[in-house]
C-alpha cells in the first residue's frame, strides 16, 4: 500500500472504539504481530471466515450493517463452541480507500466490537476487490469447548431464537417473488434487515450450555446441513465405532417468528427454515440428564430454546408428522449470493 | 459453497500433509472453531497477511510456489516476534475451484507446513476473485516477544541474509529492463525465483535473538521504510519521553548477493537494496553488552549477520560515506503490484 494508505487505515481502524484494552490481550496492532495471553487453565478457539461483495452480501452493501455482519457471523462460531471472545483481526481488501466508506465501517466493527468485549488487534488493508476476511479468537475453559462430536443416542436437540429469518431477510434483499413483501410493515423490514446484518452473536447461551450440552454448532447453513455435521462428527465417536446416529425432527415444533410466518408462503416455510441457513442460531444437543438445568439457563438469559427433536440411532434425519409417520429430509442448502457449479 | 465444494476442499485442505499434530493443538479444521492451548508461560504471537492476484503476485503464478510464498511472508512475522510457529488458518478465494491448481497449491503448502512444523488448522474458502489470506500463530515464552520498540540510543543495527534480492526478483518476474537479464545463468534466475517466492522465514534466528536483541522487525517494505517503523515505535518509549531516535547506517556495509551484484546496475543498486522490500530478512538492533552472543548465535545457526549501522539520537535515517559525511535517506518503499493511488 501507498505511504497515505498507512495513514487512512491507522486513521479508521487504528481507533480506541476498535483498539481497546483486554485483560487477555499484550499487544495490540502496529507490530509485526498480535500478542495474547490467556488466563491459566483456558484454551484459545479461533476461526477465520471470508465475506466476499456479490457473493456474501449485495454489492453496494452499507458499510456499517456490512462490517456487524461480518464481525457478528464470525462471533458466533465462538458462540457455538462456548467461547468467551477475546479479540480479533481483520484482513480487508478495498478497490480503493474511500473514507466515507471506511469510517461507516469502522463505526459499525467498533459498535460489535464494544458490545461484544472483543477488540480489533491486527490486520492487514489490501488492494483488490471488495473482500472482507475476519478471524475472532475466544477463550473457554480446559477441555469444556462445545464441539459437534459429543452428540449420543438419546440426546434431545435444541434451537435457540427462530429459524427462517435469515434466509426470509435474504429473499427481502434480493426481491424474491416468493416473499410476500405486502404483508411487511416497516417494523418487520426493520427486522429482516437485523436478521441479515446483526443477527445475534449466542455468546451468553454458548457460555451457559458448558458443560450442559453434548454438542452445539451455529446453524449458518440451514439447520438441515448443520445437524447432519453433528450426527457425522459424533457416530463412531461412542465406544461402538459401528453406531450410527440419526436424528428425528418434529416439524411443528420448529420455532417461527410472526414476520417470518407473515410474509414466507405457507408452502415454503418448513424448506426456508430446515434450509435457509443464515440464521445463527445454535442448535444444541443435550442429554437428558441435563435438559432442565439447560432449559433453566437459557430461560435465565431470556432466549427462546425449542425442544424440535431427539438424536436416535435411525439413518440420517427424518421429520416426524403428528401422525407418527417419518420421512427422510433430504433437502439441501440454498446457496445464497453463490454461483452454482 | 455447494456440496462438491466441500469434498473438494477437504481433498486437498484436509489432508494430513496439511493437518498434522502439533503438541500445542487441541483440535484442527471440522469443527466451528480450532483450539489451540500453549504450555504455562507462553503467549500466542498471532499475524495475518492476504495476497491478491496482480497486486501481490503475478495473475496465473505457479500455485505450488504461491502457497509457499503466502505462508512463508507470514511466518516472516513470527520469527520478527521471536515465536516459535504453531499452527495457522488459510482465507481462499477462488474464481472456480480448480482440482490441479488446488493440488499443487495444497502441495505447495504443505511443504512449508511441514519444514516449520506449523499445521493448517481450519480456514474458509469461498468464491470471489483469487485472494489467500493467511493467519499464523506462534508461541513465545512470556514477555520475551521482539518487539519494534525497544531500540535504544547506542544500539547497533543488524540485517540478516542479503538484501535486495525481493525487489531484484520482482524485477526479474515484471520483466523489467532495468534489469541485466543478459547476466543472468540457470542458477542465478532459481535463485530469484526462490527470493520471491521461497523466502526463508528466519524462524531459528528470531528464537535465537530472544534476550539479545532489543528490537526486531523482517523487512518487507524495504529496511529504510521499516527501520522508520523501529525508531518511530522506539522513540519515547525510554524513561527520557523527549528522546528521538535515528540512525547512522555505513551503505557499504549492506550485504549484498552475488546475483544482486551482476544483475542490478551499479547506480540502482543502493536503493533497490535501501528500499526495494520483499526481503523477509530480519533488521535486528542490539545494545552493544548483547553484540558478541548475537554474533555467536547467528555464527552457529549458519546465518550471515552484518552489522550495518548504529541507532543514535540524530534525526531519522542518514547514509555515512567512507568520507564520513551524513546524507539524510528519503528514499520510498516500492510499490510492488500496487495501484498508486
Amino acid at each position: 500500500m501507498a505511504q497515505g494508505e498507512f495513514e487512512l487505515i491507522r486513521r479508521y481502524f487504528g481507533t480506541p472504539e476498535l483498539n481497546f484494552a483486554h485483560d487477555d490481550v499484550l499487544l495490540g496492532p502496529g507490530d509485526d504481530a498480535a500478542i495474547v495471553s490467556l488466563p491459566a487453565g483456558f484454551n484459545l478457539v479461533m476461526s477465520i471466515d471470508t465475506l466476499n461483495e456479490s457473493v456474501h452480501f449485495p454489492a453496494q452493501a452499507d458499510p456499517f450493517l456490512l462490517a456487524q455482519r461480518c464481525l457478528l457471523v464470525n462471533l458466533s462460531d465462538l458462540a457455538a463452541m462456548g467461547a468467551e471472545p477475546v479479540a480479533f483481526t481483520l484482513a480487508i481488501s478495498l478497490p480503493s480507500p474511500d473514507a466515507r466508506w471506511l469510517a461507516a465501517f469502522s463505526q459499525g466493527l467498533a459498535a460489535v466490537a464494544q458490545a461484544y468485549k472483543c477488540p480489533l488487534i491486527g490486520g492487514d488493508t489490501t488492494r483488490g476487490p471488495l473482500s472482507i476476511t475476519i478471524q475472532v479468537h475466544g477463550k473457554v475453559p480446559s477441555g469444556q469447548a462445545l464441539l459437534r462430536s459429543g452428540a449420543a443416542d438419546g440426546d434431545a436437540v435444541y434451537v435457540t431464537g427462530e429459524l427462517g429469518d435469515g434466509a426470509a431477510a435474504l429473499w427481502w434483499l434480493l426481491a424474491d417473488g416468493r416473499l410476500n413483501s405486502a404483508a411487511l410493515d416497516n417494523t418487520a423490514r426493520q427486522m429482516l434487515q437485523q436478521a441479515f446484518y446483526q443477527p445475534d452473536a449466542r455468546i451468553s447461551a454458548g457460555i451457559a450450555l458448558r458443560g450442559l450440552a453434548s454438542a452445539a454448532l451455529d446453524i449458518s447453513d440451514g439447520l438441515a446441513s448443520d445437524l447432519a455435521h453433528v450426527l457425522e462428527a459424533s457416530a463412531g465417536k461412542n465406544a461402538d465405532v459401528s453406531q450410527t446416529l440419526g436424528a428425528v425432527i418434529d416439524p411443528d415444533a420448529i420455532p417461527l417468528s410472526d414476520t417470518f410466518l407473515k410474509c414466507v408462503p405457507k408452502s415454503e416455510q418448513l424448506a426456508l427454515a430446515l434450509s435457509g441457513g443464515d440464521d445463527y442460531e445454535l442448535c444444541v444437543c443435550v442429554p437428558p440428564a441435563h435438559e432442565s438445568a439447560a432449559l433453566a439457563a437459557m430461560a435465565a438469559l431470556g432466549i427462546r430454546f425449542t425442544h424440535i427433536g431427539q438424536i436416535d440411532q435411525g439413518m440420517g434425519i427424518r421429520l416426524q408428522t403428528s401422525s407418527g409417520q417419518q420421512h427422510p429430509l433430504s433437502l439441501k442448502g440454498y446457496n445464497h449470493f453463490s454461483v452454482q457449479l
